[in-house]
């Protein structure tokens, strides 16, 4: 490798509740959540695994389908994202793997990147102030629920990283 | 068909935003909806597809997973509920066709009922009083991501049926 092609290059490992704890919350049917049978036996529910937080300055709720295209691999990393007002969650709709890149609240520091693969029966909620990339589908096009704040303020903060930084594709 | 083999018999015809209005919002991908690019022109996000009303008596928005398992075919329609409190949103996970039985808000009438086919890329969002049976998944064990009412009061009012309603298997 060149000095020219130096750079941070992330490598994705499984997502799950305890590594991603830091970031937000793991949408997924566990064994360690609360559970139990409802409709006359017919159905388990996975009871309330979000923390939603969206009430901050007359926020509310909203749910939006968010179709999204994957990017030419390999991925760079060009952008980050903090929402510092609401939460934000995706749940992926077509049983996909994505890429859940993020780093922690505060100052932003490129050196704390992680990145997750999601299997496509894993959501993740990015907790307000944490630094994530936009959606990053994998595959095909492919479409993801997302719970989100509406309401008066800013709340979407960008950053756009002048390191290069590619995630290894070879998963 | 002898007398005794007399009821109702309701046929399922296919989900759409227009047709189910009186009982709730339909989400899904549509051109009719707001919709516009983001994330660097690689998402499009259909913005903000359901009613959430889940603030009476101080209640807040959960989000769970229901593991539903289809019932026996020809279905027979027994119980019926509805959440005079809240909203609550049911978004199929595995793309599976599924099953919803609604009856207007107020005093139920059985000659009311309506039986639709979602597809399984068509979520349903009840709005609160609306009657409707649980979950009706098809072909195989199937999850929806779900957002309702969490908070204090009574949510919950089941009503069971004496008449014979069973659902064309055949649609």
């Amino acid at each position: 490798m060149t000095e020219q092609q130096a750079g941070i290059k992330l490598t994705p490992i499984p997502l799950s509740a305890e590594a991603f704890a830091p970031f937000g919350d793991v949408i997924e049917v566990r064994e360690s959540v609360q559970h139990y049978l409802i409709n006359e036996g017919n159905t388990l529910r996975y009871h309330d695994l979000a923390q939603l937080d969206v009430a901050a300055e007359d926020g509310r709720a909203i749910v939006s389908i968010f179709r999204s295209t994957p990017l030419a691999q390999p991925i760079s990393i060009k952008l980050m994202e903090r929402h510092p007002l609401g939460s934000q969650l995706f749940m992926p709709l077509c049983e996909t793997p994505y890429l859940v890149v993020v780093a922690p609240k505060g100052e932003f520091d490129a050196s704390k990147l992680s990145v997750f693969i999601a299997n496509g029966e894993q959501g993740v909620n990015y907790h307000a102030g944490t630094w994530h990339h936009y959606c990053l589908a994998l595959e095909h096009l492919s479409d993801f629920l997302v719970i989100d704040r509406a309401g008066p303020g800013n709340n979407c903060d960008q950053l756009q990283l002048d390191e290069q930084i590619l995630i290894n594709p070879d998963y």
